[in-house]
């Protein structure tokens, strides 16, 4: 790539997007900001996504929903354009994945709505600050991701099982963490559970359904949070004739701080 | 009334509603149970309307939206009946009002949604409970609320001033306040205001648009609220052909216990 976009600002990495020249996955860049899940939906369908994700605020936490065929969200990224401005798409017919573009200009409808929905890194990288440590960042793979025998409350078209992902943690830090993410509600906020991963209908830790599985030391809790991928298999479920969706790990960069997501 | 109904439980009230027995005011009863504003549309101005509340969380926090046309409001209390459960209603046609009703049965359409909105009550029970003390409640007034020249975050067809309310507190207790309200995201939260009034548009504190004025004492500030007539302004403006919401002051209570809206 051009120019490291490791400091950047989010509207950096966007451009870079829109010019084609990234096409990547975002972890890592524009340190600071805050990174996005993206569901783009037809009006029809919105309303019950919408209503989904307010019945559901942890695994769904909303930062911008746009008007019926506007692809700007105003509110976390003014000037921005979400056809062009992620690095890489999933475009889904009625529940199948049938494209992975890095612009979805020529799949644009007057009647979609786009939903920016809040991710993890903005919890890591406040952990990460603190001290307490992320074991798939340490070991450099994907953050391993369950589901669970907690369903999420209906909306309309939309259900499914509260999906979660997990960080091995001692229990001091595990107390450490809950304090941190609790101030980040709007970035699946404090963890769901910890400790027994059969209580939530884990078999077995070192089998993920998605991501990577990663080591539980001795004298470590596995501790569970709400997870971005919970919309996505609701969406999988429900087979809307069409949808888009971010690639995993290729998201989308804001204008707004981690440190604005903390508080209310 | 048949039976004291300040120590009864939301589902107690509920139920004199219903049967006929409470048409008054719901301000003191069953202490302890979230009270909620109620507003209820079209499921064509739904969308637009969850959009507004999503977009305005702390004039508009939602507790609950259902289904249309299903009038329980089944995550904050299950069984209940949102045509028949609340004390009295208003009826609105193209922005006028033009009924004060106590059961809403007759009215009632497939294609209605119904949504639950957070409100004071929840705070201050919790800020008597702390003695920081409540100016409107010792003086037994309305509270005193206010349009600010801070806009909404306009949705669709939905737009229009944030309405406040006002309490005065010294500075110690605003202090205070402020910690206790922030736990309570889902009743307005944190003030979002506090000293000069004409900083967000207010001319006199001594003159409200709405309720009653208070006495503010010598080194007490004024600290205000965002405030849940601030949907009902938006409500008014837009001038949808149907809504029906609650006879302000005669709210519905719900099964939740103002300690459990402490926290995410």
């Amino acid at each position: 790539m051009a120019v490291d976009l490791r400091n950047a600002t989010g509207a950096d990495v966007r451009a870079a997007c829109r010019r084609g020249e990234l096409t990547g996955p975002t972890p890592g860049l524009a340190l600071g900001y805050v990174q996005a899940n993206l569901v783009v939906l037809p009006r029809d369908w919105a309303f019950d996504f919408l209503l989904f994700c307010q019945r559901n605020p942890k695994p769904c936490p909303l930062l911008d929903v746009t008007e019926p065929g506007d692809p700007e969200p105003k509110f976390v990224a003014p000037g921005s354009d979400l056809r062009t401005d992620l690095p890489a798409y999933r475009v889904w017919r009625n529940g199948e994945l049938v494209e992975e573009p890095t612009d979805i200009s020529k799949h644009w409808r007057d009647d979609l709505v786009s939903f920016v929905i809040g991710c993890s890194f903005t919890f890591e990288n406040a952990l990460l600050a603190a001290n307490v440590p992320v074991r798939h960042i340490e070991q450099n793979v994907n953050v391993p991701m369950y589901r669970t025998n907690i369903e999420c409350r209906r909306a309309g078209r939309f259900s499914g099982p509260l999906v979660v992902s997990m960080r091995p943690l001692t229990p001091g830090d595990a107390v450490k963490a809950t304090k941190i993410c609790s101030r980040f509600a709007r970035a699946h906020g404090a963890p769901v559970h910890l400790g027994d991963p059969a209580a939530i209908g884990i078999r077995d830790v070192a089998k993920p359904d998605f991501g990577d599985a990663v080591e539980v030391r001795a004298g470590e809790l596995p501790v569970f949070w709400a997870c971005g991928v919970t919309p996505q298999a609701a969406l999988m479920q429900a087979k809307p004739p069409f949808a888009i969706t971010h690639k995993p790990g290729h998201m989308f960069l804001t204008d707004v701080r981690d440190v604005d997501l903390d508080g209310e």
